[in-house]
């Protein structure tokens, strides 16, 4: 059994709650956060404690609090045996302590509070300092996903950059959509489908087979119209996209 | 029952000629090609020719063929009496022949050959010169759909700007995903569920407030760092995403 303790009180605490409490081989021995506020998304059965200098003795600590809060907490907890772990894209493990043995478990996905998501299906991007606790860490990541693959500080780098692009950058897609929706009386229920089968499509096709639409067929008619109905932010996006896909399709 | 006649082989007309087959109250008379290639995405059901002067009589008369050609191909069949539409999101209403009966039935939708849709969730903008055609037409859109809206040609503009943003370029933001993935031997599988995810959460969420990541948060060391990782067009995209999403808050 891999003693854990879990600290946070966010989306992927509540979401690696739920998959470590239930992982055969993972005793979850406890729960830290700074206020009871968001227990409510918290399995009432977890030990929760407020206090650090009350920390269970664990093989793995999880650390899934703010980016910008791991580097400062990680010092307040640098008395820690076991190995202590962010779950961040962006971070980087040497944010974590010098006196604690650091490591990275980075869910590539999203997380919404309260909506259910299988946490087999989420790919764990892991990386140590060294063999024994990536052996530790790989046993604690399988037990949770059925997607685990070891990553150096570059790629993870390169993965939550690819990330920015397929989530951030998709949702802003959406909400530009959306934007021009409202601004003409149109709902925004409208699109949901097309969304919705965009994504679909992506998880047995390749996006460079997927792509469709006025810049991949090159249709200057279409794409002049289209520009000259955008002014600002949007009329540079289109833009800047536009060329890229045509360029993108020259190769 | 409504009498229509098909035209067209591609996959607008295959999904379409699915739908309109098993449409209670259509009588789907006849599908025109082109060539007998394709055929094979078809019912073999329906009565098929390859000569416009074979075209039955029909109320309506659906062209799913390439933007480019509509204009073209409606001279060509200029003799019709029926309702004369083309399914295109960006073409015209006007660039269907004079001496038709015009009108527009657009699917909001993005359609691949032989992957199945329920075509009853497929939202269709409808256009037509009249009143008398828009009952028609209206008749016939929801014997096929479940969400059928009436549009006038700038509001069609718009929702198919609008699909463009929330279909093609997001579909770019996967496919410059899957290029860093594959630049730094990265499986864009990893990347799969939180594509799906993303799409998922905004069928029940305003990507207003699901938006995420550096630019949402204002993260400037996140940023630069990714920014100075990018060149040539995913750091114009970069950039000029960043920004925009920057700025899309300040409201």
């Amino acid at each position: 059994m891999i003693k854990v303790v879990l600290l946070g009180s966010g989306n992927v605490a509540s979401h690696l709650a739920n998959a470590l409490a239930s992982a055969a081989n993972v005793d979850l021995l406890q729960r830290y956060g700074r206020s009871e506020r968001n227990n409510s998304f918290f399995d009432s059965g977890i030990p929760f404690t407020t206090h650090l200098n009350a920390l269970q003795k664990a093989d793995v600590y999880i650390i899934a609090i703010n980016d910008d809060s791991i580097e400062g907490f990680s010092k307040s907890v640098e008395h820690l045996k076991g190995l202590v772990v962010h779950t961040s894209g962006s971070v980087p493990m040497a944010a974590i302590d010098n006196k604690l043995r650091k490591g990275v478990l980075y869910p590539v996905q999203t997380f919404s509070k309260g909506k259910a998501l299988d946490f087999k299906l989420v790919p764990l991007a892991l990386e140590t300092e060294n063999e024994d606790d990536y052996r530790l860490l790989y046993e604690l990541g399988t037990s949770i996903s059925d997607v685990v693959i070891r990553v150096n500080s570059s790629q993870r780098e390169k993965l939550h950059l690819s990330a920015v692009f397929a989530n951030n950058f998709s949702n802003y897609m959406f909400l530009t959509a959306k934007d021009i929706c409202d601004d003409h009386d149109l709902s925004f229920d409208i699109l949901r489908p097309i969304i919705l089968e965009t994504a679909q499509k992506i998880m047995n096709t390749d996006p460079l087979i997927a792509q469709t639409g006025p810049a991949r067929r090159n249709d200057s008619k279409v794409i002049e119209k289209q520009l000259l109905s955008l002014e600002g932010e949007k009329k540079e996006i289109y833009r800047v996209l536009t060329n890229a896909i045509k360029k993108r399709y020259q190769r």
